[in-house]
Parts: structure tokens; sequence; C-alpha cells
């Protein structure tokens, strides 16, 4: 797995040579099933993820995990102190486990998330787990790359947990109610589902699934409730949706690529002439990002500059 | 106010237009002080906010606020029935409120943001007050856009809080403590106290101002603690700072002009061929970046079909 660790590192770090990788491993994508699992601080995310592993090794299924540590100081939860627990699959070989956290930019974050999963795709996993603490836009954005999202939420949230239900409901497509043997987890249910059947009919109805992840109850529902939202999946394709989704992931990758590369050029110095002027304040950044994109040799030139070696 | 709304509904809007406006308010700013204020929901920052406009007012300052509302389902807090409150300064002419919000990409908040402040900065503001509720990233790179971060807790805040401190401590310039007179305010203030020693010598050292805002208790004691601040940021001024400030807001304002013109050209249908080939699965969306990126006359038409008209 060597050669895997070092690409991921390479991801994570924005690279130059990002683009030229994900080009070449793109055609060998498109077999494993992403799944995310999000849900506030405490509910139990890594113990669930730690029987899903189980269950999906003895079916046969390699697993990858991605835990994203986001660095926010608003993002809470031990979330270092969950993967240690996740050491008991550390040596099985079709089990591969990796942390990757954010450097600075959400954005960048983001990309990384959505590439190294292509990555873990290309290399054969057939099951990709994608792991969030649930709070802020980054992880939402984070979720969006999920074939199938699980939510998971405890009976005894209280106030945050009522607040954050509301938009849970809408990125859910599976929700899970951990630690189900306390109180107020047929009440967690019964309102979940009420709010689920406010969705509108003909499309997918997240199923409410109770568990007790330390107890290793409940774990082959949320199996089985993942795979009919997967089946639900591949039956409701459509060409449509299809070209727009491409066209979306299209328009991603072109305006990350020419972030990235203008970033790069200009940390690395090259237009010299303009950052001179913007940096002894004579050029407001306005003027100077509308001369630099209005020249063709300029853009070009930077482009070009903070493109792969 | 009008012609000031209408240009801040562009903006929010991310018009193709925007770059060009702030092109020519860019020399009538660098007047303005911008605070930002953050912190929990529950923490009283609203009300906190409506003292400091009272203050401001009555020291014949202009004050623009700034509310974020971030649209993500995590964020919690009763933003629009705090703005509610606010209305006791909507009839005076020298305080503007606007509420802003996210419209899908967090990215596009920031800028949008950004772009408002240096906007209500050249309209001639003396105080602009930025106030969002304080949970992920976005919010955290919006409290970049400010002078001076002030950081409302209060003492019963439990465990979240407790999560939160040690993040909320960096970014911290001024933090208040507010509902001071509830049980746990000495300790909160003493434990605030002993994060801020841990700072680099030499740096500013954020002071613990303990208010009651809803009796009016305490105001004057932030005011003169932001304006220490923005005395301390005079005096540490540098060359070398500046530059790179202005490096760093030349790279988020080319690279995000750069993804706004491509994401508006190929979403009004220009490059008709390659995006053709993409949505029918035929191009992988990386293959199809490098071709337009290194296709010199491909990325000139893309880039100015989607700049301003």
């Amino acid at each position: 797995m060597g050669a895997l660790a070092r690409l991921i590192t390479m991801l994570e770090n924005r690279a130059s040579e990002s683009s030229v990788i994900l080009e070449r491993i793109y055609p060998a994508t498109g077999h494993a099933h992403v799944i995310g699992i999000t849900g506030p601080p405490g509910a139990g995310k890594s113990t669930l993820v730690n029987r899903l592993i189980a269950k999906y090794r003895a079916l046969g299924k390699s697993v990858a995990i991605l835990a994203i540590d986001p660095s926010s100081p608003f993002s809470g939860g031990a979330v270092l102190g969950d993967r240690v627990r996740m050491t008991d699959h550390y040596k099985d070989s079709g089990v591969y486990i990796r942390s990757i956290s954010t450097r600075g930019s959400h954005g960048g974050l983001s990309r990384a998330t959505r590439e190294i999963v292509k990555l873990l795709d290309a290399y054969g996993n057939d099951v990709i787990i994608i792991e969030t603490v649930g709070v802020g836009q980054t992880e939402l954005s984070i979720m969006d790359l999920a074939d199938t999202t699980v939510v998971v939420t405890v009976p005894e949230g209280g106030d945050s947990v009522q607040v954050m239900k509301a938009g849970l409901n809408e990125i859910a497509d599976v929700f899970v109610v951990n630690k189900a043997d306390r109180e107020g987890s047929d009440r967690m249910k019964a309102e979940l589902e009420h709010n689920v059947h406010l969705r509108p009919a003909g499309g997918w109805r997240p199923p409410v699934v109770m568990t007790q992840a330390v107890a290793d109850q409940g774990i082959d529902a949320v199996i089985a409730a993942i795979g009919k939202h997967r089946e639900w999946l591949r039956q409701s394709r459509d060409g449509a949706r299809e070209a727009e989704r491409r066209t979306h992931e299209f328009i991603e990758v072109l305006t990350s690529e020419l972030e990235e590369r203008a970033e790069r050029a200009l940390k690395a110095g090259t237009v010299p002439d303009i950052l001179a002027r913007v940096k002894a304040g004579e050029l407001n950044p306005y003027s100077a990002a509308r001369r630099l994109i209005e020249d063709r040799d300029s853009i070009r030139e930077l482009l070009q500059n903070g493109g792969p070696k």
C-alpha cells in the first residue's frame, strides 16, 4: 500500500501533479460504493464504522475508510481518540484506513477528499466510507461525495440535535438512531420517520434504523438499508441526471484547477511585475486581476507556470 | 441608500459586474474599522451588537452591520429572530443593517462578504460590524476579514463551549464573557485569561471583558478594548506584513475571479464541444479541463465569455 499512501499524500497536499494522477486513474473508477457517515459528536459514529467494517469484511468486500479531521476549531469531537479504536482493523489488508485533515482552505479539503475517493475507487475498494464530524459547510460538501449518506443520531441529543435534524433530514439517505437502549429512542425514531414522510412521494424515503453499535446490534439492518438505497440509485439512474452530474463535476474540476494553478504560480513568484506593483500598494488587487486575465500571454504564462512539471 | 442596497445585492448574487464595481470603489476604501463578532448560539451576540451600535452612534460614528446568515443546516441559532431586535436602529440614517446569506457555495459567501465590507467602507462607514453564528469554516474565514475579532461566550456554555474555546482563542482579539451575573463567570474569565497568557510574548494579548448586554453593562469596556486593539494594530503595522497581506488578497481576488468567470461561461453554455463530450461521458473531467486550459484560444474565450458584459 506504499504507493497508494504516497499518492494520497500528494493529493492531500495538492501537489501540482494531482490532476495528472486523476486523469490517469479516472478510467478505472466507478466500481466502489461510497458511504458517508455523519452526525453530531458523541453519536457513536466511529463505533458504528468499526462494526460496518467488520460486517463488510465478513461479506468478502474490501473496505477503505477516510476519516475527515477538520482542523476547524469549531468542529469538536475526539476524532483522534476515535481513530485509535479502529486499530482493530489495522492488520487486515482488506481494510485501508486514512485520516485526512484540512490544510487551511476548505475548498482544498473538499477537492482532496473527492480525488482521494476516486483513487481508492480505482484501487479496487468495494466500499469506501467517509466519516466526518457533522458540523459546517465543509463537512456538508464532503457528504455530497457519498452515494449513500448515513446520518447517526442519539436519543438524548437534546437541543443541538433538534436544531441539526432539520438540515440533516435533507442529506440523509439512511438514519441511524444509535444507543437505542436509552430513553427517548422510540420518540426519536417516530420524529425522524415523521419528517421522512414529508419528503416528496416517488423519491427515496430514508429508513430509520435502531442500533446499539457498542453491543453490535442492528448493524445488519444498517447494511441492508445501505444496500437497498444503492439498488434504488441503480434503478432510478437516468441519462439526463448523469449528464448533469458530469457537467457539475467538470465545472468543479476546471475551476479548482484554474484556482490552484494560479495560486501555485503566484506563490512561486511568477508574474513579478504585476505582483511587485500589488505588493507596493500601487495597483489594487481588482485592477491587477483584470489586467492579468485580459492579457492573453500573461494568463497563459500564469496557468502554465502553475501546472504540473 | 437605494444605490448601496442594489450594489450589495449584485455582490451577494455574484453578478458578473462585481469585479468592476470593486475596481472602481477600491481607492475610496481603507477608512473603516471592521469588527467581527462571533461565538456560540445563545451567547447574546445580537444584544451586544445592539448595545455597541448605540454607543458608537453616541460617539458620532456611522455604523454598518453585516449579519451573516449561513444557510447551513448545522448553523443553528435564531438569527432571524435576533435581527428583529435590531429594528431599534432601523430609523437611524447613521446605521446601515444588512443580512446576507449563503447561496450554495461557501467560497461565494466569503468573497461576497469581503467585497460588501469594502463597499460599506468606501461609502464612508466608520465602523463595520460583521456578526456570525460561530460554527464552521465559512464563519472562520469570514472572521478573517475583521480588523478586530470579538469572541462572545457565556459562563454556562458547558461542554460545547469548552470544546470551542481552544479554537476561539486563536482568532480572538477581545473576549467578552456575557451574562456575567450568572454562576461560573469568574471561573470562565480566569480560564480565558490563563489561555491568553499562553500566547507568545510581545504579541497582542486579548483582554477579557465581562458584560451583561441585556442590562447595558460593560459595553464601554468592550468599546475601549476594541479601540486599544485598533491602536495596537496601527503601531505594529510594518511594510513586510502589509505586502504579505496585499499579495494574499490579490491571490484571493484573482483565483475567485478566474473561478467565477469559468463557471459563468460554462453555465451560459459556452465551450459547447468539450462540454458535450463531458456530458456524454466520452471525456473525463480531468482530461477536459487540461485540454481547455492548455489551448490558448479556448481558455481565453472561456474567461472572456464569463467576464462582465
